[in-house]
């Protein structure tokens, strides 16, 4: 869904390309990273997601004739065509030579460090970014949100989020995202098929307004589903729904069927949980799950269960599909070295901008991630790939006297080759191992990284090196010896 | 983009399209509509938009045979197919016999009141009620927001999100939305091609990197877009950017060409936009227009404006594009009426809920708008077409001694038809149209009305015969004579 659409990209990514190839220096090589400044939510780390969309959009990068035409269509203000025939001519014939590393799907990721790497022609590393931070920003985002929300959840997390999620696309790569955060499943049947979730749900409170009374409504629907029912029971008000349910369980019972929940989508979630788990009970009725919705997100679902809400299964919409409370990640792609045609060695490249925090890092940027004995991570050096660390030692970019030891503890690396000479060479991976990798990644931060409030900061820091030819460029252009 | 894709729906809509079919109630009609219950961004209004997809998708409704073949697949939780072959093969052969009526795209619309009504065989109303919340709820909040953003610029406003947007096709209708909300131009190409919108943007900071020099990058660029020159200055510091801009400027006059504008993206915008300007002025290129960027929205803009800062075209991305404030818009789809086979008259219908701002209206909906001699809005009456009004006079839902008289006021009718037994029948309109007709019907909203801070509420009421309805079905359902 976006392959083959290079037109997903900002004007001024092709009036670069135009200006580079007309200029002679398309040829010239460059190294981009993605990046983010904070983790979202005020959290402490971020799950990465999108990687499989990013391959296959590079993978299958190109210009229709149609492409083409609309491109040469393109005025200026003043009536002018923007672009030159022999710039749409190259487009038209245009295959990506790109390399791209990054951290797997499912990985812990945290602000400040590298997370995707593209490198090649300048030209073409220009022309995938808007496309891939679209990609990388969004998904990463829901994916983040939903290992918060599952964390807090005890039991199952559907996600049905798609009538209010931003466009169809926004829903459906937002439900692929819930669930590699670690949502059960997904109301959104298109994403069951193109991505292979597991899709839920049962009926909604228009079944139960289009039957002459809601008695009639659940026993029509236990009828139909006697595997599958979740009756939900606030239409009109939630002690006759349970009521109404009771009566239908039993009846159920009867022909040998079971009720499987209820579901509360409105009201106070404590007091008519207790209340409808109470009435259950009595009724011998203790195997009916209650299933709870409303506007939830993690905050919610946390304070339900510290008051000791009865509720066994979640339904969580808008506020994880749009990721409510911050709904766009702040991923940025700087470039970070270039290379003339010929040469072998990178130069690092920086920029400085007029706000500090909007510097950036020079160099073939990688990550190296620590873990204990335990397999804890217990830090992420950034370094150049030129310079190699001389020591396991990571110093705060922003105060250098703050310094971590890492030696003796063993590492990987991070960025993992994903894209060779612009053909795949990410391993098959279904959504489903790569929630299995984000939850096995999960498990090995500590409890107070993963925390809401004020969490510990994970340890992220430069290399000596790095650090050296970072400040090195800064002196320069800011004309300090 | 939206065409032909049933699946794009909640499991739900299909259990209880199944269970209608095999109840025998597939056939009685229903009346849903689409109202939210607060404006969004804490505003005094809304714009519709998303209209024209709504249509396109419900023209274009069917299942594939591949459709098909998933539902078929799909199971519970206990390993049961949930879906009968009788039931596929309904959906394989399902043609829509749809009515919808709906304010047209650009109408100002209010939190209250009904803003689309769809008619029809209460499955076929309830299997597109996910897809038309999608399309009408992010593309109503994204072009209000729109609105906003531009009633508080002076020149006109760039929209560029779509690397942060929430995936592409969000990405592609936040650019259509924030067009119709008055926007001039979007970066998004492929929303340039798709909807004929005007595209705009010129350069980024890696270009400037990407060069020995800024000031070479800057020669470089000029020279390639001699009429379409917006030179960003802000890669290592805008007082030097500035300077270098001007050298570029003069050699530009020398070649008879004429740089566009400057344009920032970092640091304090009031600051560097009057230094900026001063350069400019001094340097005799009073021509030269001052862009700005960096996480602006409404409120940003308007504090600089009211500062004094020298900025004439604005780029927004990240806020507009996803909504940031609030991210999704509570419309909702509600079941109003229904009619069995053969009868005349519809049942209307209401649904309670736990919570009173829950509470549904019953009947077949409907919507006066009156207006002053001037044009200027006075106030919308929601009425049942069963049920006519016999006066001018709203009455407020929440509060029945609060009354306005509206008689001697001209008025018209809000819902206009958009879809007649499952064909459009919506005018074509181009979204330049569209914008036109937005930007008109602001104008026609008073000034209080549009205020960022505690707006005036625009006055939305019921006619006396659809609250008396209400009131009776409430009453019927709590069991109060």
């Amino acid at each position: 869904m976006i392959e083959k659409r290079a037109l997903l990209t900002d004007l001024y990514q092709l009036t670069m390309a135009q200006a580079y190839l007309r200029s002679g220096i398309a040829g010239k090589e460059a190294c981009f990273y993605i990046h983010f400044r904070e983790n979202p939510f005020k959290g402490g780390y971020a799950l990465s997601c999108g990687l499989e969309q990013i391959v296959e959009f590079v993978e299958s990068y190109g210009f229709s004739d149609e492409d083409c035409e609309y491109v040469r269509s393109i005025e200026d203000a003043t009536g002018h065509a923007l672009f030159s025939d022999d710039f749409i001519d190259t487009l038209g014939g245009l295959r990506l030579s790109l390399d791209v590393d990054a951290a797997p799907e499912g990985s812990l990721i945290f602000a400040g460090e590298p997370v995707l790497r593209v490198m090649g022609p300048v030209m073409q590393c220009q022309l995938v970014e808007t496309a891939i931070l679209n990609i990388f920003n969004f998904q990463t985002l829901v994916a983040t949100k939903a290992s918060r929300i599952c964390q807090v959840a005890k039991g199952p997390v559907a996600e049905f989020g798609l009538r209010r999620a931003q466009g169809p696309a926004g829903g459906l790569l937002a439900s692929r995202a819930a669930y590699v955060g670690g949502c059960s499943s997904t109301s959104n049947v298109e994403a069951g098929k193109v991505f292979g979730l597991p899709v839920s749900g049962t009926h909604a409170h228009s079944w139960v307004m289009a039957h002459d009374s809601e008695l009639e409504a659940f026993r029509s629907f236990a009828r139909e589903f006697p595997t599958n029912s979740t009756l939900l029971v606030d239409t009109y008000n939630v002690a006759g729904g349970v009521k109404n349910a009771i009566t239908v369980a039993r009846e159920m019972e009867e022909r040998g069927a079971e009720l499987s929940a209820i579901r509360i989508d409105s009201g106070d979630l404590v007091w008519l949980s207790c209340m409808a788990r109470e009435m259950l009970d009595d009724a011998g009725l203790d195997y009916v799950k209650i299933a709870a919705s409303n506007d939830l997100d993690e905050y919610t679902i946390q304070s339900l269960n510290e008051q000791g809400a009865a509720i066994d299964m979640w339904g969580v919409g808008t506020k994880l599909a749009t990721a409510w409370e911050q709904p766009a990640l702040s991923g940025v792609y700087k470039l970070s070295a270039t290379r003339n045609p010929g040469d072998d060695r990178w130069t690092a490249q920086l920029k400085i901008s007029e706000q500090t925090a909007k510097t950036t890092l020079p160099g073939i940027l990688a990550v190296r991630r620590y873990f204990d004995a335990d397999g804890v991570y217990v830090g992420d050096m950034v370094y150049d790939e030129q310079l190699l660390p001389e020591r396991d030692l990571i110093i705060d970019p922003n105060d250098e006297l703050r310094r971590k030891d890492l030696s003796g503890f063993g590492y990987f690396s991070l960025l993992e080759p994903c894209v060779r000479g612009g053909r795949s060479v990410l391993p098959a991976k279904s959504v489903a191992d790569i929630r299995n990798h984000a939850l096995s990644d999960l498990a090995r931060l500590h409890a107070t990284n993963r925390r809401f409030l004020n969490p510990h900061t994970y340890p992220v820091g430069l290399d000596r090196a790095l650090l050296d030819q970072r400040d090195a460029l800064i002196r320069k252009a800011r004309l300090i010896d």
